[in-house]
């Protein structure tokens, strides 16, 4: 086990009828204006709107709205965002929504308090050293973004997908309740599914060994995930189930699952590349990636891809190498079993695409810690993806 | 899964040489004068005391110590403490040591800002609103003090050894350094583990169902503590080893594990009352004591135990009763194993003190919620743990 350093000062407010105590969350840190930020037109149908206005105005918090923030959020509309909150003197950013919405807020957070260009900080340079508290309403559970204090953005202009983070980001409050989640399209459940399945393999495949504490908790969320969105595919509604697979997902990328190992993320980083060719859902192009990567591999260390095997899909096998390919197997053919796709074909992708994915995902090569990866290891990875 | 809401701002600071940064983690929120508490001899021995006392001079922060602190912690020395802090104007409380130091800087920091007697906040009058910064270098894992906002502490004069708790008391940072504590006696290890154990077990068996994702979490924590307790008691220095016994315990007891459910604490209740009588150190009385609950008390929810010895010790019995039973015995059996008493004949109890330790834990009855015990469920469960 590495030397690791861990505090998260988000709180986390979990459960049925929570989000009403919003307002009064916000008004116990003396904020009065604030930006409303959420997507699409979801939270009107789901009530969600309703409920966080509702909250707002009972405790006196003006708001002005900004919506329209997309599935793989972009930095125009952080902009647009820093613009609103400067020239409005707004005191904090409240996101309503998933993960895109939590990552727009916290880019917005922290580009109204810097100077420069906001990108500056995606691209390490200049340096934070303030930011406007986040507060956030969860709607989907999938990216972890409402409790830890990282976030991707897409520059359109420069067709690169970066994340950037900072201990000033970490939400203020998140209020997480899961039976808003039962009018979600299936879809987004499972790539919400994948994507906390992901979160826990990049760091259990970190490169670092003797971390059997974490590990049993990598393995719960996964078992926990796999689980309960079987349930979901077929009973939306289940609360329980959408208690576990929320919860699941918090804990995958809340910064305990990553401690006292390295994290490889190199499939993070080959999605990200793919999402900038074809706009493809995170959690759909991390089922057809992170299978491909292990594939690639394991042979680094198989005794771990076997333990995945044993542990996580109870296979019997005694044969180490055996036991790791069941394994991969195992987890393709759960994901097809929840409706994700598990090859580049199905999404559209055409083999000669392959080069653009590789050649823009290599523009932070070496990636990964488990193997590092150049750009003929990540084109390698995206042919065994592709059928 | 109940609601719940989770905040835990503790900093941990993890691994091999971690203490030398005390200094600077003081000194980064300006303080300059402290009080360092510490027990007996040991941290004279294992090179704690040095570390500690260099990396506060570099940083020019003042100190006057107060050394005494006994495993079962007391109040005079609490009022000792206070009465310190108030005489000297001290900032801050820098807890050295295990859970009875720890417990004992936080009832120190309540009581230095509260103008009553700090007893109050254990019978549960009086309103904490501030309290002084306490900073842990723990040297034994087993309480899991370090990253909680509670503690236990004994009232010689009533003879009551009663919890108390406020989020103000959250350690500012916690220093765990698995190293240093390859030189503990074998028997506190011990204690550690079975402490860690019964943590966990008292929010697996809190009376609420559909906590999978929690249950994952505890049942991971306590394989965790079996594999490597057990590989500790015949090589104290294997650093892995205690890294994963350090790690668990305070995971077992920063709150995520009781998140969703009631917890039971009445195995704890009745220890405290126990350790009145003859001073036994915790994780003994707890060795003792929960077997004895959980046979008194397995009915109540079959399958929960049948869970218990299936997934946490391999139990392969179709019969939940059965199973149940079995689970139990391998707990015992563990205990036993790793040299942990589990009598209360052995650890010199008698028959006729049973009397004693149930009216004492009493007073707080009823007990629990897995069942609740009333005096003479409490003086059953005695019996059962008497031979």
């Amino acid at each position: 086990m590495l030397n690791f350093s861990y505090k998260n000062p988000t709180k986390l407010v979990f459960g049925k009828d929570t989000i009403s105590s919003l307002g009064s969350n916000i008004k116990s840190d003396s904020i009065d204006k604030v930006l409303l930020l959420y997507g699409k037109g979801s939270i009107f149908k789901n009530g969600v709107y309703d409920l966080v206005t509702e909250s707002l105005k009972n405790n006196n918090i003006e708001f002005i709205e900004l919506s329209g923030v997309k599935p793989n959020p972009v930095l125009s509309k952080v902009k647009e965002g820093i613009d609103i909150v400067k020239n409005n003197n707004l005191k904090a950013i409240i996101a309503v929504g998933g993960g895109s919405v939590i990552d727009s807020a916290k880019a917005i957070s922290a580009g109204s308090c810097y100077e420069g260009n906001v990108w500056d900080l995606f691209e390490g340079n200049g340096k934070l050293t303030k930011a406007l508290p986040i507060f956030t309403v969860l709607t989907l559970s999938a990216t972890g973004s409402e409790m830890n204090c990282g976030g991707v953005i897409t520059n359109e202009d420069e067709g690169k997908k970066w994340s950037f983070g900072s201990p000033l980001l970490y939400p203020r409050v998140s209020i997480l309740d899961p039976s808003i989640q039962s009018t979600l399209p299936t879809k987004q459940t499972v790539n919400g599914a994948v994507d906390t399945i992901t979160h826990v393999f990049e760091a259990y495949f970190g490169g670092t060994k003797n971390t059997d504490m974490v590990d049993e908790l990598s393995e719960g969320i996964i078992r926990t995930v796999i689980k309960h969105s079987k349930i979901l595919i077929n009973d939306s509604n289940n609360y329980n189930s959408r208690c576990e697979l929320s919860f699941a997902a918090t804990l995958a990328l809340n910064g305990l699952n990553g401690l006292g190992r390295l994290g490889d993320w190199s499939s993070h980083s080959i999605e990200h590349s793919l999402s900038v060719l074809n706009d493809i859902s995170h959690g759909a192009g991390l089922a057809i990636i992170m299978p491909a990567w292990m594939k690639y591999v394991y042979k680094e260390d198989i005794c771990k891809f076997a333990k995945m095997g044993r542990n996580i899909f109870n296979i019997n096998e005694c044969d180490d190498e055996k036991a790791a390919l069941s394994a991969i197997e195992a987890l393709k053919n759960y994901y097809k079993e929840i409706g994700a796709p598990t090859t580049l074909k199905e999404v559209g992708v055409s083999f000669k695409d392959l080069d653009f994915v590789a050649d823009n995902a290599a523009m932070s090569a070496p990636l990964g810690t488990f193997k590092k990866l150049n750009r003929e290891d990540i084109y390698k990875i995206l042919q065994i993806a592709f059928e």
